[in-house]
């Protein structure tokens, strides 16, 4: 018996400020082309379409992005299951308790692979080989989690703290932990002990509906009720606001994960990165509008202006028809002000 | 008797590559608005189009800025005496001629003041003020320059070499010096007798005249020919093609100031720059589309697209609707190998 195909399910929400100007609300970065000529989003998607392994992909978005997923995913020819449309944005856990639900009803409950779209993978078929090896852990009914051996102590990721070894390279989850300081991030990465948490999921739906059952029984019941009264619309399928509006807010870490009984994590060494910020990104671009002369080190992007730059290191520097940003890498989170300035202004055409 | 009134001749050569991106063949730095809301060129005319003491100014252009300039006067509300366009460039010394026989044909042998479009005066009323003191020495057959005491050795003017005092802030010539080596230009700077030659002359026509008939006569000679073959269409004067093309083309300071007779240097304290590269301009900017979060010491420009910056200091940063331009304020010359590379790839769009 061949083991059964993985539903890979992107979730499309986020709004990524701190990768302003090439997000913005009407295209947060995940469909922005940050790494390469597509998107992260379109990168994620055939990531996860291969000839085999996996099944087409459902993905789940807010209503305003609906066409702007219909056309990045007819650009790279990938065909979803369905787009999964959320009147209102409640957060990663009912997204993955309607993933769940979704498999349950109409993908004969096979696995499901719960990913965001805004995720930068070096090695796309090391991610796949992973997530496939994983499959079997998660038929088993263990919720599989993906862990990022860290470089950095970084404070802006949840940490996986390993318990005991399952066997090869996979471990259960002895806990959770939320973004530390930076002392006890330092402490993490001392330890060894302690991977990112990479926010990708691997799951059974019956094993996740048990989950939701027992640990937030509300959100597992309106996602299942939104999704049952659901309007389709060729590939696109609007939940039904009602039942939806009523799923409260949360994370799946916080209200699964964090109580669920049986975790494993996976060590995902595949390149993975989160691309939180222009400082998570590299280089200087063999682009044909960027001309770089004597730059060191610095993160150059653009999606339609020249961009020349001389004699400059370790600088940031991103331009789009209607916004220019610069700053030094190590302070490109405050991108974050000029963001909330222009808000200020009242520049809602620029956000 | 009251002194004849003075005919401000602007000068609207010059290509600025240096000052790429905001500087293009089709819209070169002077037409750009660089220091001010207004031009280059329109702040000149604005600074000797005042009640009294100046005529309506002369523009001696070349065609392809013909409509440029009438557009850029119109917004200012400055009607020229004329805007004379060359055929082909034939450099200073033929815009210097063609001046002067204007001068003494249409201007009652009016005394001409030759300055370039291109320069930025921080204290427009002083420079006037200076411009009319000196102008009873240009009666009296001199022709009188204007030297800018030197606040670096600047390797990228030429100097002039104060003589005998004349009186006043006043002095003969004694020599006109190329643009020094560096070592050269320390030597200035420290001697106190040499000043940066500002380019701006002042003169009576029949002065200079008589100059360009002892030391250049073709020049002379063709220019005034050109002048009586042209075609005159309402504001706009063409020169003729044919005469004008035999002027040889040579700068008004090799062809007759380095050998004339009697100069005389006035000081020229007025805020006086040749905006010659970003390095010399400064400012942050409080614009509407710029928003500098602790920026030192930078010069950030924009003629469309919002720039917001963090953290960075002493750094060129200019945004045009197609091209952006960031360097080191002491590197910002280095712009021509940009402009350079553009040219190898054949973006004569961005030129």
């Amino acid at each position: 018996m061949s083991a059964p195909k993985i539903l890979p399910v992107i979730m499309c929400g986020g709004a990524g400020t701190r990768l302003w100007p090439m997000s913005r609300k009407a295209r947060p970065k995940q469909f922005a082309a940050l790494t390469s000529d597509r998107s992260l989003f379109q990168e994620t998607a055939l990531r996860v379409a291969p000839p085999e392994g996996f099944l087409a992909p459902l993905v789940i978005a807010g209503e305003e992005h609906a066409a702007l997923i219909a056309e990045q995913l007819r650009e790279i020819g990938v065909k979803p299951a369905a787009i999964v449309l959320e009147p209102v944005a409640r957060n990663t856990a009912a997204v993955a308790a309607v993933a769940a639900e979704w498999a349950r009803v109409n993908a004969k409950g096979s696995p499901v692979l719960l990913l965001p779209a805004d995720h930068h993978i070096g090695d796309a078929a090391g991610f796949r080989r992973i997530v496939v090896a994983a499959a079997p852990m998660a038929a088993s009914g263990r919720i599989v989690t993906f862990g990022v051996k860290p470089t950095e102590p970084h404070t802006g990721f949840g940490y996986l703290e390993r318990g005991a070894a399952i066997g090869g390279d996979v471990a259960a989850v002895k806990a959770f932990r939320e973004k530390p300081d930076a002392e006890t991030a330092a402490k993490y990465v001392r330890g060894g002990d302690h991977l990112w948490n990479a926010g990708i999921f691997l799951y059974d739906p019956a094993t996740m509906l048990a989950e939701f059952a027992a640990h937030a029984p509300e959100i597992g019941k309106q996602a299942a009720a939104a999704l049952a009264a659901a309007k389709r619309d060729g590939a696109v399928v609007r939940l039904d606001r009602a039942a939806f509006e009523k799923c409260p807010a949360n994370s799946v870490d916080y209200a699964v994960m964090e109580k669920a009984g049986k975790i494993a994590v996976v060590s995902l060494n595949a390149g993975w990165s989160d691309v939180g910020s222009w400082s998570a990104l590299t280089g200087e671009g063999d682009h044909p509008a960027i001309i770089a002369i004597d730059a060191e080190g610095c993160v150059i992007r653009t999606d339609g202006p020249l961009v020349g730059v001389v004699g400059v290191s370790d600088l940031v520097i991103v331009a789009t028809k209607d916004a220019v940003l610069v700053a030094p890498k190590d302070r490109a989170q405050e991108v974050k002000k000029i963001v909330e300035e222009l808000a200020a202004r009242g520049r809602t055409d620029l956000l």
